[in-house]
């Protein structure tokens, strides 16, 4: 008897089968590129047909007629809220916003010390001092319905914790959120002090909507690994967010509106785009390692703002013609479509958002799809903990003398 | 042609074959339990042979002969140094246990937010604090020797930060680090603001040399999982210590010592491990996933206490042997032996340290080992990103009205 990989060849005709077998190992794809790991219920990602979903709903389908809090409710809560549903969420979340009085503290401290990193960095100290402050208990410790306390009070400070970062990193007092505004809209408006235009903090819900979850991505996986040692809820999204400033994560919005800003006129895209096309470098802002038709979130993003317009838009219209156009001619073949950065970087740029702000209102978003893989993690008592294999030295070596 | 996990069953007699076929799934064992992601030159564990390395030395050796340093130095640079390679290390490593000021000035705030979550979640913040204070880069846009530098100032400075927020949660000042004395002194110097015993000093180091790495357990492997994002050694670390501070992760020695505490004397040793037993309780301080022999650590530990004797170790030592036998008599065959926690705990005990201080001192300890495994994650260019498998209701489901 044997176990292995085989393949059987057999034919009726002249009752001969040929085995072949290749031993079992125990290795897996670098990366483990394509490996499930555990199952899940939140979402998924289907590549070849350029769809993606939370729980049994597009996510397109859901940016286009649903707010922010009633896909972070499905989210958390496993259902879509009806208006009496919707309400008591926002009762409970609201007051969130508002930081305990020993973050609100830290925080000039915590600006202070990452002037040099950015914005993630700081997100990154200040929900860990957040978890602490507000007494995150270790998962296994704790019943769900206190686990998903301490979701929501993580989620519903990060805007707060982000817009008081960067606003004491410019020298300017924080703004307090407004209890009467949406997550999107208070966001905005933590960040500059005035009530943002409706039609922006909608395309801003919109792309936050659009950006909560998508797979088992990196960022994902980090916090469902700290989460599987039991750890608290901020242990998890602080790894999540180290993760996400990765610069293989995901990527950067800002960098596909630097593209725009170098090419900057149109007559000038055929050749800045044949360029760098033909020099093999990367176009900024296109291809996923996913989707193999276009990004359904590029889709809806083109939309909101092709519903802005203006010279930015027809130019980064214009670019993606182009850089498909020019693609399919010098390298055939090979679909090459614009990514959620691209349209994502016109839309924050049109509404107004610093650009060293498109990552952080990125996380004000992907927050809520690390809180919901966290708690799902949390229902399994299984630590994830693969191995890896010694290729050094053969041991034990005799210690030299010292 | 089929592929599939298959078991072949022949005989040369009748010439049938009974073939069965198990289709392949991607699946892997929960947890990713055994399954090898990566190489590794940084050690192993040998868990049927109780013997565990760091490159090709023996740990428990290395604790036995050579000074903190020296491991330090062997795991971050890949040897064990000389005597001229040994000042040169010190000269580098001995000015960074030295803060940068914007984190000193903040660790009052740290220590304040961290009041009711304890050391680790204020190291958590601490350490992403360094990181964004010493502008820490990300790990795939600088080259080598910048890595190594940020590995060895994280490291230098992680016992400074640990004593500085524990004095301060004790309503004391912290106290600055000492050129003279050697990492391990130091730390118990920067608690006290008393020069450590040497015996104490020189225990508290062998215990540390040989709690530097042990394969990849899950902070370990949550520092190469973020690593390979190309993120910050802070955004690694930062995530590694969220990892440790689960309860699955790796135990603490404090309640091994708890555990003693709660025998209390000798005479109490058997009936309060047979109700135990009986009970199916866990005795803290026994049993290891992987060692199914004697652990090494725990060996050489309970050396050092022996070396020092008095009333606790003589408990210690009776417990031991008692739970030994008496697990062997209630549940023969299960051979359960004591772990790193068991005996660490007594030694730190009697070093002097505070028990909420143990895990943490355990932490001065790993940083090294995360710190290597970052270092070599950074030569690999793959990020891990595994799958998950979609298994809630069929989507898409048209969203209902809101």
């Amino acid at each position: 008897m044997m176990d292995g990989l085989v393949n059987v060849e057999s034919s009726q005709h002249d009752r001969r089968i040929t085995v072949t077998v290749t031993p079992v190992t125990p290795d897996v794809p670098r990366g483990l590129k394509g490996v499930v790991v555990t199952e899940t219920a939140l979402g998924d990602v289907r590549g070849t047909e350029g769809f993606y979903h939370y729980r049994q709903y597009s996510a397109v389908d859901l940016a286009q007629s649903r707010t922010f809090e009633d896909v972070w409710h499905l989210m958390l809560l496993g259902t879509l809220p009806d208006a009496a549903g919707r309400a008591a969420f926002a009762r409970r979340v609201t007051p969130l916003r508002r930081l305990p009085g020993a973050v609100r503290d830290a925080l000039p401290a915590v600006a202070r010390a990452g002037a040099l990193s950015g914005p993630l960095a700081g997100l990154r100290s200040a929900l860990s001092l957040l978890g602490a402050a507000g007494g995150f208990r270790p998962l296994y410790d704790v019943e769900p319905e206190r686990r998903l306390s301490d979701a929501l009070a993580a989620t519903a400070a990060v805007p707060t914790l982000l817009t008081a970062l960067y606003r004491l990193g410019q020298g300017l007092e924080p703004v307090e959120p407004r209890d009467d505004l949406p997550y999107a809209a208070n966001y905005l408006y933590m960040l500059t002090g005035e009530e943002p235009d409706p039609a922006h903090a909608r395309a801003v819900e919109r792309y936050l909507i659009s950006t909560v979850d998508h797979g088992f991505n990196a960022s994902t996986f980090t916090a469902r690994v700290i989460a599987s040692t039991g750890a608290d809820l901020a242990a998890c999204l602080t790894g999540a967010v180290g993760a996400l400033s990765g610069p293989l994560h995901g990527g950067a919005p800002s960098r596909a509106l630097d593209t725009l800003d170098a090419i900057g006129t149109p007559d000038r895209i055929d050749p800045w785009i044949r360029e760098r096309v033909l020099a093999g470098e990367r176009i900024m802002g296109f291809g996923h390692p996913v989707y193999r038709t276009e990004d359904p979130r590029s889709r809806m993003l083109k939309g909101i703002a092709r519903s802005f317009g203006g010279p930015l838009v027809d130019l980064a219209v214009r670019v993606e013609a182009r850089v498909e156009a020019i693609l399919a001619e010098l390298k055939p073949g090979r679909e090459l479509h614009t990514n959620v950065e691209f349209y994502a970087g016109v839309v924050m740029e049109l509404c107004g958002l610093p650009r060293e702000m498109f990552t952080p209102t990125f996380a004000c978003a992907r927050v809520v799809g690390w809180c919901a893989n966290v708690l799902e993690q949390a229902e399994d008592s299984k630590i994830i903990r693969p191995a890896a294999r010694y290729v050094g030295p053969v041991p034990p070596q005799p210690v030299p003398a010292a």
